[in-house]
């Protein structure tokens, strides 16, 4: 792991790291925001994953969340997207599929199979590297994340639920097997036959028993996003019949930025803070 | 003046605006957060300025000051750093000239006396944009600001005392008549002639006679500006002799970037807000 820069911030170091990663065949770029704290001491982790055409910078720079971990002692993780790199393959006309669009899949198909193995990567590879490098308690994890990221969050939340104490997102991708984005991605990651998207589906993976009790999601009304690609409705029926105590909140006139994000970072990142102890 | 993009965020709206400037002869951009208030509430108003090479954005998305200004009802407007356009002379070769790099001077030199003229601009033509388009009770004003913008502030600020409630500055120039950055700008701007400077000049403007009793600075001990450009002792040292209470506090391992302005944000906020009553 070789350190890209770290900043003083809030009392604690905000730090970019970079690394060659076994599962995508890359070399890989994260932010981890280690708020201060006694010498000795192990710390909860908070992981935040990013949304289409982003990558670790943008909830770096935008996110708001150093003043919530620095007072509640929590570690902020921030991956990237995809692989990046020259020789991964990308569709460089499209921003939502190839690069900065990974979706949080281990791809089946070519010419993605190869590096576009996000799932493994943040559910495996990643979290070795932090355990290994950072003061982290990995015995007690949370996920957030927004938008393709908010999917993430759910779909690793709701896949390893004893792993992370709880989940949350900003305006998720709640079903991509039910929308444009997620139609393409999942499709040409994974194939056609759409029972193997599941898995990689929020409201899919809870109709077919997947459980967790803590589980918060804010989507702002006035997202563009919302009626096409978010349809947090589906979640939330989902939810109901499977009596999973989700709060989910719409958050008058907001839309889909981090303006949105940051409004409402401290909030999520508190209500994490009292599952994680 | 013309809406480029407004945001819900906090409660309140983040806008982005620009306008045709009579004083720079150029198009300006410039933002402006309004918290949540009651409907036909006057609020104060904290301005933000600055540093080399930015613009309105970079506070707008990593100042991390939109909790606090909603918190306290404090509206935050940050205006651009320089002329811009195609027409504008420039120095493209250097960062800390030219285009970004203004110094908030109305230059006498040729070719910038036309366009460079930011010190008009801030103090009285954007102030009346202000007042004619948002909410702004601008007998209660304040103004903070960042490096370069820092110096901004403080030359504002102690020129115009009565019209500021209370000066703030992260890691400014507090002297560019003594600084390889500010020697550059001046002699350009304003020529050789150092008489010129003073009045551009906070330490100088203090020797002159210029008071505020009400001054705070931020300096980080790991800024790598701080020897050779910022030289944060001249002001100490200028306003002990001239009896000025300033707070000027050295925060031990913060550097010159955003990590350190909003780890230290809410912090100038409350206090402005504590002297806009």
């Amino acid at each position: 792991m070789e350190t890209v820069s770290e900043n003083r911030a809030f009392g604690g170091v905000q730090g970019v790291y970079s690394h060659a990663s076994t599962e995508t065949g890359t070399g890989m770029t994260f932010s981890v925001y280690v708020p201060p704290h006694e010498a000795g001491a192990k710390l909860p982790v908070l992981w935040y994953i990013s949304g289409l055409t982003c990558t670790h910078a943008n909830v770096t720079e935008k996110g708001e969340f150093r003043q919530a971990c620095a007072e509640h002692g929590i570690i902020f993780v921030a991956p990237d997207t995809s692989p990046r790199g020259e020789d991964v393959p990308d569709s460089a006309e499209e921003y939502d599929f190839g690069k900065g669009a990974g979706f949080y899949v281990d791809a089946t198909r070519e010419p993605w199979r190869k590096n576009y193995r996000m799932r493994s990567y943040i559910e495996n590879e990643l979290p070795g590297l932090i355990a290994e490098n950072f003061p982290a308690d990995m015995a007690r994890q949370s996920i957030t994340g927004h938008s393709m990221g908010g999917h993430g969050a759910l779909t690793i939340g709701l896949r390893n639920a004893d792993r992370f104490k709880s989940i949350s997102a900003f305006s998720p991708i709640v079903a991509p097997g039910q929308c444009p984005w997620g139609e393409k991605a999942l499709g040409r990651y994974l194939g056609e036959a759409r029972e193997a998207w599941r898995e990689y589906d929020a409201v899919a993976l809870i109709e077919d028993g997947a459980r967790h009790d803590h589980i918060l999601v804010d989507q702002g009304t006035a997202d563009d996003f919302l009626k096409d690609e978010l349809k947090t409705g589906l979640l939330a029926l989902a939810c109901k019949k499977a009596a999973i105590p989700a709060q989910i909140r719409m958050q008058e006139g907001y839309d889909h930025s981090y303006y949105f994000i940051s409004s409402f970072m401290e909030s999520h990142v508190r209500w994490h803070a009292e599952r994680l102890g």
